[in-house]
C-alpha cells in the first residue's frame, strides 16, 4: 500500500539566476529573472502544477559583495546575485497567481521592526488564503549592516539573542485576534468583540510591543514559520520555534545527526518531532543516462573562473584573504567567523575529509553554494531522495537548480513524476493552506477559551 | 476645443470600509472589505475602467484607537478602521491584475528603516511595470508608538527632520544603478557594468546608508512620491520633493491659498510647479436629484451615534477629554497638538466660523474625517470639480466613499461619464506608468553622463 511509505515535503527554492555561481552562463539560460516578475510567477505555477508543498526566497539587505566593491574590487560585477525583487512584495503578487502552493519568503530579524514583519507576512496570509510562510533568519551576510547605521556587522550570539525574541513578539501579535474577534454587527454598531481582542504588552531587552497587531487572525491561524540556522543556537531556536528548517547537508550520517538533534530539541519547548519538517536543499543535474548528467554537469564547471570560485569561497573565510594561497595547495586555516558558523564548518570540513586543494573546494562551493549536488538519472535521483526520507535525513527537500528554468523544468517533468510513481510524493495537494499540505497542527490563540 | 480644458487628475482612495464612521451600517455597505483581496481587487479594476490614475492606501502602524483601549475604553469597539491589509503587501497583489492604474500607498518614515521602503516601493514598480508610488509620512497617530519600543510619541519638528532625511536616503538609493548597467553578457562573464553601479555613502543625522540599492533601476525612472502632510514643515518637504499632495480642503479659497503656497514653494528647490499635483480629498453623495443625495446623506448620519463623533473628534483635541463638555455648548480652547497639526486648526477653523456646536462639529468631523463632502447630483458634483481646477484649487481630486461598494460604483458610473463629457477627464489612459498618466517628468539618475 503506497499509504504506509513516508510521504516527502518539497519545496522549490528559487535561487535565481541560478545557484550554480555560473549557470546563467549556460546557453539555455534565462537572464532576466531578477526583476522579471512574469518569470516568477511562471516558475511558481509550474511548481504548483507539479504539486510542490512550497516555494521559497532566500533575501538579504544588500548588493552581496558591496563592502569588497566599496573599495574597488572590480571581480565582483561577475556574480550574478546583484539585485533581486524584494520578496514579501513579491509573494503577495504571485499569490494571485496560484491556489494551493505555499509562499515562504526570508524576512531578517537584525534590520526589521517585528510590528512590521508580523503585519506583512499576516497580510500574505490573507492574501493568499494561508499560504505564507516566513524564513526567519538573523543578517549573516556582512554587506547588510552598512546600510543600517552600523560600521560593523551584529554579533553571533546578539543576533540569534534578538532572534529568538523577534519571534516571541511577532507569534504573540499574531494571536492579537481571535478568530470570532470582528462581528460587524450593523444594528448594534459593534465592529468588533472588545473582550476578543489582545495586547501583549511585551517589555523585553530588545523589543517593546503593545499590541494588538492591525490584522486578523489568518486562515491558517499564523504563518508557518521557517528557520534555516544551523548553528548551536539555530538548532535551539528551531527546536523551538520552527515549523520547517531549511538547512544545506550534503552527507546522510551528517544529515541524519542533524535531524535526530532538532528533533529532539522539540520536547523541552513542549513539541513534538512531527511539528518540524527538516529539508536539506537539494541541487539535481539530470540526464537521460548517468554520462549524460556529468557531462551537464562538467560543462557548467567549465563556465566557472577559478576567480569566481575564490570570491565564492571568501565569503567563508572571515575576512581572510584566499587568493593570497596556492590554489593547488591546501585550504588554509580559517579565522572563527561572525556570519555563517555552521556553513564554514561544512566547507572546511568537506576539505579535510576529501584532500581537496584550495582550487577544488573553491569551484565545488561555487557550483553548489554549500548544499547537496545529486547527478545522475530521474531514477538515481529519486532513489537518493527516497533514502534520506527513509533514513531519517529529511522530511523533504528543498530544490535548488543551477541555472533557470530548464533544469526546474525537467525536475518537475523527469523525477517528480518518478517519486508519484513510488507512492513517496502527493499526485494531488491534500488541503489548500500551506499547514494541512505539510501536514502541521494550527497553533491556537494562546487567549481563546477551550 | 476639449483640448484647451484643463485636464483633473483621479485618485480612488480606498478608505474601507468607509470613510463616513458608521458608513459601514449603511444597509447596502460590505463590511468584509478589510481583510478580503478580493473585494480591492474588484474595486481597483472598477477603478481603471473608469480610467482613474490611482488607487491610494492610507497606513497606520497601530490599532487606531489602542491607546484608549489599553485603558479599558470600550466605546472604540464601535470604530470600524481596526485592521486591514498591510498596503505595500496588497498593492503588489493588486498590480497582477491591472495593467494601467497607479498604485500608491503610505509608509510612515517614523518607524521605518529607509534602505527597506526604497527596496519594497522600487520592486512593486517593476512587478508592476512602472505604476507604483509611496505616500511619504510622518506617523501622526499616538497609538503607533507603543508598538515601536517608544514611551510618548515622537514630537512633530523631529518627524519632519528624520522624514526629510529618510527621502534623501531613500531617492538617492534609488539612483544606485544607471538603467544600463546590467549586462547579463554570457561571453564575458560579466553581470553587470561596475561604473554604472553607485554607492550612497549618507552619513546624516538619523541614517548611515552605504547602498547601493539591491533594486535595479525602475521602469518609471524612481517610483512617485506623494505627500499629505500641511502644516509648515510639510508643505515645505512637500515642495521640495512631492510628485502629488493629498490634502484635507473644505474651501475653495483655502483650497486656492494652500495650492499657491505649495506650489511657489517648488522655485527654490529648482523644480517648477507643474512638477506637482495637488489633490484635495473629496466624498462625494450623489443623487438623481439634490433632495435624494441630501437625503442619503441624512440617513448616513443618522447611523450615527454622538459618542462615535465625539470619539472620533478626540484625534484632534490633543489629549483633552471632550465629553466632559456640554454637547450642544461651543467647541472647548483644544490644547496644541503634536500630531495632526494642519487637520486640528481645520476643524476648530471650521466650528468658529459656522458657530457649530460641540455635537455639530463632532458629527460633521465623523461624516467626512476632514474632508470635503459634496451632496449632490452628477453634473452639481462634476461643476464643484471643474470650478476647483479651473480656478487654481487643485489638479485633480482624490474620491473618498462613506462605503463601499456602492458610492464608489455611482460616482464611476454617473459623475466620471460627466466629466468626460465635459473634455476635463481623460477617456484612455495616456501611457501605462503612472509619471506618464500624471504627466510627470522621469527624474534622472543623478550619476548618469547626458
Amino acid at each position: 500500500m503506497t499509504q504506509q511509505k513516508p510521504q516527502m515535503k518539497l519545496g522549490a527554492f528559487f535561487s535565481t539566476p541560478g545557484n550554480h555561481l555560473s549557470g546563467w552562463r549556460h546557453p539555455s539560460a534565462v537572464t532576466t529573472t531578477d526583476m522579471d516578475f512574469r518569470q516568477y510567477m511562471a516558475l511558481t505555477q509550474l511548481a504548483e502544477a507539479a504539486k510542490f508543498d512550497t516555494i521559497f526566497f532566500q533575501d538579504t539587505v544588500a548588493v552581496g559583495g558591496s563592502n569588497a566593491m566599496a573599495h574597488g574590487d572590480r571581480s565582483k560585477a561577475q556574480l550574478s546575485r546583484i539585485v533581486k525583487l524584494e520578496p514579501t512584495a513579491l509573494l503577495a503578487a504571485l499569490a494571485t497567481g496560484t491556489t494551493h502552493i505555499g509562499l515562504i519568503a526570508t524576512a531578517t530579524t537584525t534590520f526589521n521592526e517585528p510590528y512590521n514583519i508580523a503585519r506583512r507576512f499576516s497580510t500574505i496570509d490573507h492574501i493568499s488564503g494561508g499560504r505564507c510562510g516566513w524564513n526567519l533568519v538573523t543578517s549573516q551576510i556582512e554587506d547588510e549592516a552598512g546600510n543600517f547605521g552600523l560600521e560593523e556587522h551584529v554579533n553571533h550570539a546578539a543576533r540569534y539573542e534578538r532572534a529568538a525574541e523577534f519571534y516571541d513578539v511577532v507569534t504573540g501579535l499574531w494571536d492579537s485576534w481571535e478568530e470570532d474577534a470582528f462581528l460587524h454587527d450593523k444594528d448594534s454598531g459593534i465592529w468588533f468583540d472588545f473582550d476578543k481582542m489582545h495586547f501583549l504588552n511585551h517589555k523585553g531587552k530588545h523589543f517593546q510591543v503593545r499590541g494588538p497587531l492591525n490584522v486578523s487572525r489568518t486562515p491558517q491561524g499564523r504563518p508557518v514559520v521557517a528557520q534555516a540556522g544551523s548553528s548551536e543556537p539555530g538548532m535551539e531556536l528551531a527546536g523551538k520555534t520552527a515549523d520547517v528548517v531549511f538547512t544545506a547537508q550534503t552527507e546522510l550520517a551528517a544529515a541524519q545527526a542533524f535531524y535526530a538533534e532538532v528533533k529532539s530539541r522539540t520536547w523541552r519547548h513542549g513539541r513534538t518531532p512531527d511539528d518540524i519538517k527538516i529539508m536539506p536543499g537539494l541541487t539535481p543535474v539530470i540526464g537521460r543516462t548517468m554520462s549524460e548528467a556529468q557531462e551537464k554537469y562538467d560543462e557548467l564547471q567549465s563556465l566557472l573562473p577559478d576567480e569566481i570560485a575564490l570570491a565564492s569561497l571568501s565569503r567563508f573565510t572571515a575576512g581572510l584573504d584566499i587568493r593570497k594561497f596556492p590554489l593547488d595547495g591546501p585550504l588554509p586555516e580559517l579565522p572563527e567567523t561572525n556570519s555563517a558558523k555552521s556553513r564554514q564548518k561544512m566547507v572546511v570540513d568537506l576539505a579535510r575529509r576529501e584532500n581537496m586543494t584550495l582550487r577544488q573546494i573553491a569551484r565545488h562551493t561555487a557550483a553548489a553554494q554549500g548544499h547537496r549536488v545529486v547527478v545522475g538519472t530521474p531514477k538515481m535521483i529519486a532513489d537518493e531522495m527516497e533514502e534520506w526520507v527513509v533514513k531519517g535525513g529529511a522530511d523533504g527537500f528543498c530544490v535548488i537548480c543551477n541555472y533557470y528554468p530548464k533544469p526546474f523544468t525537467d525536475f518537475c517533468d523527469l523525477v517528480i513524476p518518478e517519486l508519484q510513481r513510488r507512492g513517496v510524493f502527493r499526485t494531488e495537494y491534500e488541503g489548500t493552506t500551506l499547514r494541512e499540505n505539510l501536514g502541521l497542527k494550527v497553533p491556537p490563540n494562546r487567549y481563546a477559551q477551550r
